[in-house]
């Protein structure tokens, strides 16, 4: 593409982002495609000639724009809600111009060595110790297969080179972690062959913290059975409800009988950096990983998952292997030789951006006030006797129901409401089950969110039950 | 960011990445930058305050160019050569902001149809059969991770459930592939809990493909002990030097023995578009699995691999597993389902943009020009008693050695001037190890190559055996 022509046709992609932005609020939150529409809309095969790009930004308009949920929308509650920051949205696209596969030293100073500096500014502002030392992964679910991987890396078993398989040497190796552990943790622990079984989901208590007492009870119960504990996954902000699991007491277990411990922080370490939030992750630098991820509440686009780990070496151990091709002579950290993947996108830059666009105070300030909104919203539920809060609210998910007198089926209810929330695109909020009984989730993490959409959701909540009581 | 901020600054990195592109020539290919230099140049800790976005700008060109090893340059020739496209710079752009997580259908209906629609369409211009659904994960080495976590699950050991460890029922399992197949197998076999002792690696023959009698005798040998093929792994393309393994024989041996077959064409796959190359991948359709890799040679930024399988069905299998909060009713592809990642990034948006922009046409155009040229300098290589050929070339990618008379250590001459060469800045090379012979590899397969770039290879070659003819 001659460079007038890129210039012409990214300039008109910036405005396009920028009025994107400004607009996100005359867009339905979730995409009112059904399934296929976009399918059906587009050619059965790649086009054999060129075509021309403002053809395909009239695309992008006319069919992709309608075919996407709105991540960005500051009414979209559901899941964890997120958002891309402007600054961040700058930095990817600098990093795809660059275009650096960060392997080797060599082929991205650029990328390994701000990639260190950027996760030790985090480190900092999060008050874990020095002696963590951070990685950037895409996504959480990578960054806990590698803590994983490292745990049992750590019990020298020989399991890297001998494998599992055609032994009969191996005791059945033990995973625990509370009911409301992230699936991510299932899926690695599948993924590293270690099997379902040996997963083992402790109760949680009334606060949906994961009950130490069971936990201590469990290994002590499978070492005398001759299995051998792995690793324990507490979760500080857990999925379902941000519920924090007490790290301290869990560490005192993993210390006492040497076993790994994991920390997912995946949703709320971003909100570490707020001073009065510190209580809430006592216990952490005692553990050997912990996850955090920026895309998630620090307004960093899609994907940048951060992998603190103690143990530098022994994750080195874990996934070291070099080519022939890629040997090289310079003692430089390599970063291929710390995961499953070869080659990693320039991830840090974006990440630098946002902190320095917005500052450490910037962020702070923000997410304070998401943790304010939600705690907010929560106070209009407690004093509405048609609704009820189902879990505590540390950071800035909101956990409820609907229960107004005299309806019988209430999760019936509630998913209707929600379902109908949803549909409508005005807001979008999720659900889980606590106890059997299901739960609107509300989550606050959008860099655009005001009080205003929060009262919005409030008054269509109202409205709905409004309507019940006219049945 | 204010809008007009935004635009402001996304029309100066916009500008920024035309002028980076138009004058790409001009800057030393493999960064001068010393180990630690950019590292020394950054401050210690996060700025409280946010900044001026303008003096980020000025950061990444005073601090951050300087750090960038160029991958966009056209005489980097080391590894695998590859360049983001402006149109697939402007794809990552918007994915970016659009900040889609694609986990459920409803999360992201742009991503999750587009990503369908976009790898159908690159399987009909690499010429698979219907039968091929396409998913598209971040690398080389998180497609083949899954594809042989399938392979797993295919055995129906139970595995998933009941893992591999504290059982005495497993045979050890055993992976076959080539000794040149690429580190990525070593590392997922490493990570799916096999060990580096279930990988057999067949001797090549002196093409430096499998030696299929030899990949014939080993699973022979194996059953005969008691151990369990899991799978081979064949490769089109290898990285030491594009050998082409005979997949229709590696095949015939799969299909006798129920062994699930992967394919690797990671480098080459992009090639397959061109008519007069298809022959190099006879037998693929009949593997279970194929990885290729867009953001090698098909003008996509990193990152972007598409795994191709023929049952969905076990892959979905493999690795499903649904939350509560992720229940919905929509009888739709999830993605999330088909994966060790929960989110994936909207990536198809920029292989969209590259396929509309250059068409199938202007795509086989371009990689059949590298392959030309990588032959043309072949021919110089061959014409030139001072060096000689060490791999045939059916891509683009030339394995050669200096090899003028009287020169005892050919070894240490061809890194001596490979190391000169890269050092200098004029030009990436790097090497393998073929035989014991210190191999130089030149790879082209840049948008902006031309034969004028590998002249100045040639010269800068030549030059160097000039001077070591006047020691």
């Amino acid at each position: 593409m001659p460079r007038d022509e890129f210039r012409q046709f990214g300039h008109e992609i910036v405005d396009f982002i920028a009025d994107y932005f400004e607009n996100i609020e005359s867009f339905p939150v979730l995409s009112q495609n059904k399934p296929g529409d976009l399918t059906a809309a587009l050619p059965k095969s790649a086009p054999l000639a060129g075509e021309d790009f403002g053809n395909v930004i009239k695309d992008v308009n006319n069919l992709i724009l309608p075919a996407v949920t709105h991540w960005n929308h500051p009414n979209f509650h559901g899941l964890f809600s997120t958002s891309a920051s402007s600054p961040g949205v700058l930095g990817e696209m600098l990093s795809a111009a660059f275009d650096m596969k960060a392997m080797l030293w060599r082929t991205s100073p650029a990328s390994t060595e701000l990639e260190s500096v950027v996760v030790d500014w985090l480190r900092q502002m999060v008050g874990l110790p020095v002696e963590f030392r951070g990685l950037i992964y895409d996504t959480a679910s990578i960054s806990t297969l590698h803590a994983l991987a490292m745990a049992r890396e750590r019990l020298n078993l020989g399991i890297r080179d001998k494998g599992m398989s055609g032994r009969t040497d191996l005791p059945l190796l033990r995973i625990y972690c509370s009911e409301h552990t992230h699936s991510s943790i299932d899926k690695a622990v599948i993924l590293l062959g270690f099997g379902a079984r040996s997963i083992v989901k402790i109760p949680s208590n009334d606060r949906f913290e994961i009950d130490v007492e069971k936990l201590r009870e469990a290994i002590a119960d499978d070492k005398a059975a001759g299995h051998l504990p792995l690793c324990v996954v507490a979760t500080i902000g857990t999925t379902a409800t941000t519920s924090i699991d007490n790290v301290n007491r869990v560490a005192d277990i993993c210390e006492r009988n040497g076993i790994f411990l994991h920390v997912d922080a995946a949703y709320s370490g971003s909100a570490a950096i707020v001073p009065e939030f510190q209580s809430y992750f006592k216990g952490w630098e005692r553990a050997d990983s912990i996850v955090m991820n920026p895309h998630k509440w620090l307004f960093t686009p899609f994907d940048l998952s951060v992998l603190y780990v103690k143990d530098l070496d022994l994750l080195k151990q874990t996934f070291s292997l070099v080519a022939e091709y890629l040997k090289v002579t310079e003692t430089v950290m390599n970063q291929m030789d710390y995961g499953i993947q070869l080659g990693r996108r320039f991830r840090s830059l974006k990440l630098w951006f946002v902190m320095r666009y917005f500052g450490q105070e910037g962020l702070i300030a923000r997410i304070r006030e998401h943790c304010r909104l939600a705690r907010l919203f929560a106070n209009w539920i407690d004093a509405d006797p048609d609704f009820e809060m189902m879990a505590p609210v540390p950071f800035a998910l909101v956990c409820f129901r609907a229960c107004p007198s005299g309806v019988e089926d209430l999760n019936a209810l509630n998913e209707r409401i929600m379902n109908e929330i949803n549909a409508s695109g005005e807001a979008y909020l999720s659900h889980t089950m606590l106890n059997g009984k299901f739960t609107l989730r509300l989550s606050v993490g959008n860099i655009r969110v005001e009080e205003r959409h929060l009262q919005k959701v409030w008054k269509i909540l109202k409205s709905k039950i409004g309507a019940v009581g006219e049945h």
